[in-house]
């Protein structure tokens, strides 16, 4: 097992990931060996387990004497779960062939393995709460949460094809699809961390200008690399009619020089993309949207100054710095 | 809003079956409206509501002045939603065009609307779970349960194509896929219903007999059915090479008489599905297939007069013999 190396620096997290992971393995462990390899695969496959991470750091700020450690790695490895299953079960609708440089599981194993890995990873993400917490509002706030995520899938969905597409529709499908996951991860590990009323409070807020930052840096990730080869290629997105902040931000200025590109929706060729890349080069769409993003880490940051002193919070606060200022 | 006429005779039951679906379309009233739509025309689509009714007949058993109305509609209503969840994922799987005579999520709205759709309500049947209990261990054994059905669901699919297919696998998948959410169903019915030690435990077994007989006959009706048309063609199932109790024990029989129809797999005609359900005719496959399913019609009934006697015991065998012999 191979913890991305972004944690090398940071043992006790490392090995504390590594923990989710195996559980996360303890629990997929089944007779069906397709669907198994498939999320061991996945696992495996070197995502950066964000959201754990973040639970994990935020647990940090509390009182170890007051935690229990397995229920808190349960409540960590939930959170990644719910990502997966999010991920397994988004491929399908996108028809997604890769993911991370591996193919996708609908792509290898079809559309049925897909549904059922997914739907199997939710079952293991409520197994998993049911085992951290004696609490069912907790478990009741995380079935919102899901409910909130979807829902922010679903705003992105009725978005497709929308050359209007407003800022704001595209932020709140952003809260939902991705904020909301890192908000509840932010929140359940002060929570679980049993850290002050403040720094929970504080904790949801971070996550959430966390999550649009990085879903936002994600999106202008996507344009600016397009010319080499992606893992999910922006190619893909915008066949399917899916635009993100950079191309509405430019869409904004000239609607009309992208219509005869757009329009053509699935028949858009390389050379299209590599148009509509220019196009919102000369717009400035990136630069615009590179500031958006870097007003919501602003924020983050700020938040984050405001916890109390501690080398947790130093390390929070580098760590967001690094990840909402990456260029891969 | 229709409830099925099955239940007319039982005006408390169909009162409280109501009420279990305003509460599932209450939590499933979003802006999205393809999704929403979606599930509220499946939700009045006539199903027959088995689980939840199930539920609410055993919860008669215990001592109302003990129980929580409220809690008690809406952990009987998470089983119907658990069903349908299911159902839609199911279809993306089968590839079905019709569930029920009407046009599947899939087929109607494409299969992104089915997986969401799909998802949402399992995010829905833990927010009711959550709103039902105080205890995380039902939300663990519903967890586990979901797991179980999907386990379920994958040994039918691991056997797809299988012309040697056993009973004892066919019986595997039937147990899961099936029987697993009616012991669960029977058996929260008489916990939530504070009903006692020893209804709590037959409830179990007969929930699980009740399953295993529904799905065989379920089964058995496809087939003796197939020359009308039908919600949900047997001829799909077996292009799609799910081979089920009738077809499996003809093949038993005489599997050389099958193999030339059944290697045509997804290119069999509806002529050869004749010559299929003909030959399962001559090698009895459906006599053998009611025999087994009598057996375990059998069972439920025994361990249902076991039961302490009372007039809710009398309509729970009534309305099991009555389901377990029907013939449409």
């Amino acid at each position: 097992m191979h913890i991305h190396p972004m944690w090398d620096e940071l043992p006790d997290i490392n090995k504390q990931l590594s923990e989710c992971i195996l559980l996360i393995k303890e629990k997929t462990t089944i007779e069906n060996k397709a669907i198994q390899d498939t999320i061991f695969q996945l696992l495996d496959s070197g995502g950066k387990l964000l959201r754990p991470a973040y639970f994990l750091l935020f647990s940090k700020l509390g009182d170890i004497k007051k935690q229990n450690h397995q229920q808190l790695i349960a409540a960590a490895a939930s959170t990644e779960v719910l990502h997966l299953a999010t991920l397994i079960h988004d491929d399908i609708i996108d028809d997604s062939v890769t993911r991370r440089g591996f193919e996708t599981v609908q792509s290898q194993y079809g559309k049925d393995v897909a549904v059922y890995a997914g739907d199997l990873l939710l079952s293991v993400y409520f197994d998993l709460l049911a085992d951290a917490t004696e609490s069912t509002e907790a478990i009741k706030l995380n079935a919102l949460s899901m409910k909130r995520l979807l829902l922010g899938e679903l705003e992105q969905k009725a978005n497709t094809y929308n050359i209007d597409i407003t800022f704001r529709q595209y932020l709140r499908s952003v809260k939902g699809k991705t904020a909301q996951l890192f908000e509840l991860s932010c929140f359940e590990g002060a929570y679980w961390g049993k850290t002050s009323a403040e720094v929970i409070k504080k904790s949801s807020q971070i996550g959430h200008h966390i999550g649009i930052a990085f879903q936002m840096l994600d999106d202008i990730l996507d344009y600016s690399q397009s010319s080499n080869i992606l893992a999910k290629p922006v190619l893909e997105d915008v066949k399917q009619g899916v635009y993100s902040l950079p191309l509405i931000l430019a869409l904004q200025e000239n609607k009309q020089a992208f219509i005869p590109l757009l329009s053509k929706k699935t028949e858009m060729t390389p050379a299209d993309i590599d148009q509509v890349v220019s196009l919102i080069e000369h717009y400035q769409g990136l630069k615009k949207a590179h500031e958006i993003a870097a007003y919501y880490t602003k924020k983050a940051l700020e938040i984050i100054s405001q916890l109390p002193d501690c080398p947790e919070k130093e390390i929070l606060y580098q760590l967001t710095q690094t990840l909402l200022n990456r260029n891969f």
